[in-house]
């Protein structure tokens, strides 16, 4: 019996369980078995971009689960991403067809701009992962290219299923990275209200205004990297590796002790009870579990203020960190 | 003998002084005196905008320098700004044309859209001052309306004087209080390049990577606040009060002592030697005099270093405080 997982209603009006199973950096050949994995756990979201490389094997894991009758297609919500090289209309298309069948699933739940920043178009058959900033032989950076952000959401808009509109595959489309008076401005000419901003989130930077803003706007909210510098240390993160890690953060292992929970279960329902959507991703099978099961006890407003006290604007997924640096924080 | 102010070359080709008189809150009865006195001291860019309300008294001043024979009209820079009700093309458009009657000059050296915000238009002849973000009569909040930045742009674009648009009126145009994804975004469509962004600076909100964006995209920096807490102490703002005076800093005061400069100085140099343009505001005479003065000695960089690492995030101009609070930074 699958845990009960609350989900978040969408401005397209669609529903999202706010915790989901968070596929960046799981690598190609543990993907389709992983998110095979998590469905039987009782995931019924999975976050995915094209830029992680694996969404064709998600895609096969989900089908597996699917066809074992574990679940059925309407039951799961599947996020994806537009990445950086395909901003103008014609690529971010072609873009969004071709990951819609590395899925094989018919249609995208969600489909986000990954990041408000468009680098030159890679052809679909020379672009070589990972890719991120680079070119396909790693050794040059590919140059910053004019799109307006308004041409990429349009074709976006493009993409939803809509009455006028039936051979769209996708059900919401929504922002990533998106700071706030970009997203204010986006809502000027938006068509298609955006139904999902996620963001880098956690204690040590809780963008309170941001959050703020999306929510009075009915843009729900996904936090990335809830666990703070966990994700980045494998990435040789210069920032995460100086931070102290919010496992061993005072504040939340005595809100843990006290509840007789785990820090990371505490830093996730720090999120999800104050409407913030997680996508958290473990190797381990009991972390997964436990993971899964962050909504099964409430935190009090003073253990919530005290988590929340610990921002210190540290970011961490921040590309002007590149050799060639892109500034898109202030 | 007017002091040898620097200059920093725009985009558009125009000269700017990278040290001037800024009028915000200067009283209407005293702003013509004070611009007279500014320009008899040597200053020749005074930095004023449509919500300061003072751009008439403002203009008389440098109107009576000019017929005294103090300085000609084309050795001034005056800047002015867009306010936040008049983003839709016609409003703008109007409003500058009202703006640069006001001062009374011929033509304005730089306009600025004052905020990344569009509220409803009020009538020219129906608002009060100090308007602000409320209605004319101070009890009601005015509701945000959609307006695109790219329109306000292009508002912006018709008003330059250029060979195919010699009725223009205004030389540079540009921008302020926007972060970089709207910066960038404006890029990608503007046909008119940016001259200039104005933001608030100083050591407790550095802002390393807006800077870095704006000038490595051929937009100066002018920065306002340039002594932190201070301006912000009158209007009751209770972060200003909240923190350290920065004339009373450890660091700055240490650093004015070895030069034997005032901590005033020491901050606004700090700027003009990383090339950011400062319009510092003083009811006192000799307090005019040593900050248009602040570039007659040099930090060296371990100095400018030390001043850099006071930065805390703290920022007092932001419109998240009022009633109906309007979120533009995260």
């Amino acid at each position: 019996m699958a845990t009960e997982i609350p989900t978040v209603k969408l401005a397209s009006g669609y529903d999202m369980p706010i915790v989901g199973f968070g596929i960046w950096k799981v690598p190609n050949e543990a993907a389709a078995d992983q998110v095979y994995n998590a469905i039987r756990l009782g995931y019924r979201h999975i976050d995915g971009a094209w830029d992680y490389t694996n969404s064709a094997e998600a895609g096969k894991g989900v089908r597996r689960a699917i066809e074992e009758g574990i679940v059925k297609r309407e039951e799961m919500f599947i996020t994806s991403k537009l990445w950086n090289n395909y901003h103008a209309r014609e690529h971010a298309l072609e873009m969004a067809r071709l990951e819609n069948e590395a899925w094989g699933l018919g249609y995208l739940d969600l489909f986000l701009i990954h990041f408000p920043i468009s680098l030159e178009f890679i052809p679909f058959d020379k672009i070589r992962f990972p890719c991120f900033w680079s070119d396909k032989e790693q050794t040059q950076v590919t140059p910053l290219v004019k799109v307006p952000i308004s041409e990429t959401w349009k074709a976006l808009e493009e993409l939803v299923q809509t009455r006028e509109n039936p051979s769209g595959f996708v059900r919401s489309i929504g922002i990533s990275n998106f700071d706030p008076q970009l997203i204010s401005d986006l809502l000027s000419y938006a068509k298609i209200h955006p139904s999902v901003l996620q963001i880098e989130h956690h204690p040590y930077l809780t963008q309170q205004d941001l959050v703020a803003l999306a929510h009075e706007n009915n843009i729900a909210v996904t936090g990335y990297s809830t666990f703070g510098p966990q994700s980045f240390l494998e990435m040789d993160n210069a920032t995460a590796k100086a931070a102290k890690p919010l496992f061993e953060n005072d504040v939340v292992k005595s809100i843990a002790q006290k509840h007789g929970k785990s820090p990371g279960q505490v830093l996730l329902r720090w999120c999800t009870q104050r409407n913030i959507i997680v996508i958290p991703k473990s190797n381990s099978v009991e972390r997964l579990k436990q993971n899964l099961e962050c909504c099964s006890f409430d935190l009090d407003e003073d253990e919530i203020k005290q988590i929340s006290a610990l921002n210190l604007n540290l970011r961490f997924n921040n590309p002007n960190t590149l050799g060639r640096p892109i500034r898109i924080f202030s």
